[in-house]
């Protein structure tokens, strides 16, 4: 029997708000030419904006441009690294004249962009533009809105598309990984939102995911919601009532979760490498570690989706935007994870069928 | 006019557990003559614990001993560092016997030695057994339990004894000082106790404390309680009727608060110098940071009592105790700080009542 063929994986790469930061990471992170071998590349966006970011950058530009929504397939099937390119959007001037910072032509350019990436998605494997994983670049929420388009984010976007039953906001930071219970809601709503259920499912596809990033056996801590994770009861009920349940569920399947944990020592202790995953049970919990412990160079990734699917944690940052001073490490660091997480689904399905290896 | 003479307070020092590594950490933290120059010390403990502390230390026994109840004076007069001893609780036996661990008698000696500090604190100021200021080792709130003190921990002790109408706790470790808002409640109480007083009171004492610590204009940072501190009322609206009245009541009085600002973010702010303290809404929201960046070598310092009280940040840590392979640095910061603080404030009212300047 032969080796299987190392699966190559196609990527779509959206650009994000055309007048903040993501024509410059996108340009700088792609540019390399190890990464480039790696996989395919789509980059929804705007040819424009990413040829005046290469500029300023001084990297001379490196892929094909298309039109987005030509029906001339033969350059979708002879490049590896494509910009689908919306002109259209170029109404919103050269980027030297427009002065950075929310618009709505940079949200309903942004949000097109995810969307047309949710549909190549949905394509037929065979098609051409069929893309297997979405690395988006960061949008302005603000614009968005001025678009009148009034998602949180991302991450409720593609859950919606998706249709997904149960989805998960992670960050992977190089010294931890967090998975959040609960994501952008009022703090004392928690009382009516979380169920064992709700403490269930962040346990389940963290450990999916982890196994994703090629961990044989994640070992999981859980924290409480309560003070000292409420000392047996001293201080609120939630850890014996809802997150212990939760965490005996997930061993039940055979998962090592464990806790529930004081969340004010339990990073320390994922830090020191005795947990590969901490599950937070609110927004703040999760990522007050995260941002201390890697700023803005922290992966997020929605888990639940039939994709791998992975942003940089860090926003539009309009005050820095097209003046040649960006950090790609955190899009990049994004990029090498959806390859390593899609590799491996690729992998494991095709162990799953092996009928239809060639 | 002569300049003022240096004011050496007088410090309480609680042994805290017998039985944890208080006795060590006690011994270890005090042996620097250059510490011992600064203040009269008042160690409530027990010399057998300390001396075999020293023992294995191998530190020579520095300080001098007194049945802590004599009627005998005479040494208070004439010592600047005492062990009030408290020999009848040596029914614990030797440290070699008893396994290090909570037990009733640890919680008894442990309890008294607080009780008698705060009594010895409300003695007349020309009493030789006023203390000026109190720094307490750690105690096992297990062991207060088996001996039926059923508090929380010092901080709720301290502020009963005391009548303080109002009392925070303060964490300061090297990169960043916290202030909590509120301590041991269920996280989901905190939609009834949460008012612009409960607020303002960590604000105005934070900032006080600030002020005691040497700060000239110390700027705050208020967290929000929601992910993004609401965005403008998008996850709840605690931030606008509450924590915004607040901080504006703050700035009435001349204090530099800002905020609410978004809690996932706003510590690497404080920790790149741009605030000198923040002002957490809960628990975890306070001591997760704190716990990541100074994990054990933190000071915990309780604000708004009469009298200035700090503490390390760590436990009775009984699976060390007894071993010689403690660290006093936390304890040490504890008593610096309560030095520094102590200071301040005899200064301050020096210069409130200058005609009681010798």
């Amino acid at each position: 029997m032969q080796p299987a063929t190392p699966v190559k994986p196609t990527l779509a790469i959206t650009m994000g708000d055309p007048l903040g930061i993501g024509p410059e990471i996108v340009v700088k992170a792609l540019a390399d030419p190890a990464l480039q071998r790696r996989a395919r590349f789509m980059i929804f966006g705007m040819n424009e904006q990413l040829a005046y970011a290469a500029d300023r950058l001084e990297i001379e530009p490196f892929w094909w441009r298309v039109q987005h929504d030509t029906e001339a397939l033969e350059s979708w099937r002879n490049h590896q690294l494509l910009v689908l390119d919306y002109d259209e959007y170029s109404l919103l001037g050269t980027p030297r004249r427009v002065p950075p910072g929310p618009t709505r032509e940079g949200g309903q350019a942004s949000y097109q962009f995810v969307e047309d990436a949710i549909a190549a998605s949905k394509l037929p494997a065979d098609d051409p533009r069929h893309v297997q994983a979405i690395v988006t670049a960061p949008i302005s929420k603000e614009a968005w809105h001025l678009a009148g388009k009034r998602w949180p984010g991302h991450t409720e976007l593609l859950a919606r598309r998706y249709q997904a039953k149960r989805s998960a906001m992670m960050f992977v930071a190089p010294q931890l990984r967090v998975v959040l219970a609960t994501i952008h809601l009022p703090l004392m709503d928690l009382r009516n939102i979380l169920t064992i259920g709700k403490i269930f499912e962040p346990i389940d596809l963290g450990n999916q995911a982890c196994l994703d990033m090629g961990l044989k056996r994640p070992r999981i801590a859980v924290c409480g919601l309560n003070p000292h994770a409420s000392e047996n009861g001293l201080f609120g009920d939630e850890e014996e009532r809802l997150i212990t349940p939760a965490i005996e569920l997930a061993r039940a399947q055979g998962i090592l979760a464990e806790g529930p944990f004081p969340a004010d020592t339990i990073f320390n202790a994922a830090v020191a490498g005795r947990y590969d995953l901490v599950v937070a049970m609110y927004h703040d919990q999760g990522l007050i570690p995260v941002k201390l412990l890697a700023w803005d160079s922290a992966v997020n990734t929605t888990l639940g989706l039939p994709l791998v699917r992975t942003s940089p944690d860090h926003g539009t940052a309009f005050d820095i935007a097209g003046k040649g001073q960006v950090n790609e490490r955190s899009l990049r660091a994004a990029i090498d994870l959806a390859l390593d997480m899609t590799s491996a689904r690729l992998r494991r399905e095709a162990d799953a069928n092996p009928q239809n290896r060639s």
